[in-house]
């Protein structure tokens, strides 16, 4: 059975409130009841490495815990290998993927967060690098991958900052839907759990819950989308 | 000197309005003075390719030029260099450009349009495929082409369905311009004209005039972004 323990945040940031607070008691609680002291931050996804991390040192001192930003050491294998944590932060969904694989990263992660248990973290861009692409990102695709397949830590694609269509607009670029429906139009793909704003995925070996207000919505392919409301989701896990 | 003659849109369909109607004018005009009656439709960028140039048809008979889908030809490649104009369709960008790439299209399409002079109409993903690369498109990586170099048709990047930030959003997902800002940080980028929607870009041979109501965006590495109105942008053909 996966060792897994995952918490994916759809966002970093919710309307009105600073860095990863909207998130904050769940992000405690997922680490300290594994004993969590010090994390490895991943600033791949955004330019300024420094400055990313130390926003993230800053939120996750008030929860007690530590951060250490993966590009400040010497090794980035072996800093994935001795990690007691691992969290992946959001940005560029294209970027980050790119990083990880240039670093080769993604064997290292794997083995560590599926193998041997080491709690990861995942907000937006490094939520949609846990699953099995990042073809249903929202991100501009401004560097080109080796690859699309990301981590693969669950069976199925999320899509984070899930927004329903909004009857109102008069901008004619696809909705949301349209875009993961236009997804399922090809061959070999996998079901899409559309995240909204300030929900998340708390994955624990092979259960799954949704938690937060929005709740997701999931679709799959040649089917209607449903409403995943907070609560168990284990199912995702096994039936894709 | 570049014989090309295109005509890129930023929207296949304007809020309220048929298939192509907001730019009817500009394509009858741009057609007809280049003596064309037949147009090869490129419908790759949806997955329904019968249907999209069934509705490509339609509105093209208003303007009393007849449509034949290139999928409905024995050869592609024949298609491209029998053509006596080319319009590639919106869609999904991605699939767009994988399949131009996987039927051995793109130096086909090249030297049928910068060499001979062929007009080319683009629309939303076929604008975007005009361009250097696909770096700045919006739409979902659904498929993974083999890379994101595109027809290079101009020497810039375009961002269809451009939108300016909305101060309102409660949304936190990057908005265009910081999307577009993220790209500049990359190494080796180009200069990207957002296209809002009503607004086209006219190429003729070194002269680029923007037209349509609603005018575009210019963003630059390491400046601030520029407006341009309707009229003559034949300084993005040259300094690139
Ligand atoms: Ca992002
Ligand atoms: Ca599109």
């Amino acid at each position: 059975m996966r060792k897994r323990n995952l918490l994916l945040l759809s966002n970093s940031t919710q309307h009105g409130a600073g860095y990863l607070e909207w998130a904050a008691q769940h992000i405690k609680e997922f680490l300290s009841k594994r004993g969590v002291s010090n994390l490895l931050f991943i600033p791949y996804a955004l330019s300024d490495h420094d400055h990313y991390t130390e926003v993230a040192e800053k939120a996750f001192k008030k929860l007690g815990i530590s951060v250490c930003g993966i590009h400040t050491l010497p090794n980035p294998v072996s800093a994935i290998m001795d990690a007691e944590a691992v969290m992946i932060g959001g940005g560029n969904t294209f970027r980050l993927l790119s990083k990880l694989y240039a670093n080769k990263l993604i064997e290292p992660l794997r083995k560590r967060v599926l193998q041997e248990g080491v709690p990861y973290i995942g907000s937006s861009a490094g939520t949609n690098v846990s699953t099995m692409s990042i073809c249903t990102t929202n991100d501009m695709p401004i560097v080109y991958p080796p690859s699309f397949d990301a981590l693969q830590l669950v069976p199925f694609n999320i899509n984070p900052h899930y927004i329903d269509p909004s009857p109102d607009t008069k901008h004619m670029g696809e909705s949301r839907q349209d875009r993961i429906r236009q997804y399922h139009e090809e061959d070999q793909t996998y079901p899409v759990l559309g995240l909204r704003e300030g929900c998340l995925l708390l994955v624990e070996g092979s259960t799954a819950t949704i938690a937060g207000d929005s709740g997701a919505k999931l679709f799959r392919k040649d089917c209607e989308p449903v409403e995943c409301p907070a609560g168990d989701v284990s199912y995702l896990l096994t039936d894709a």
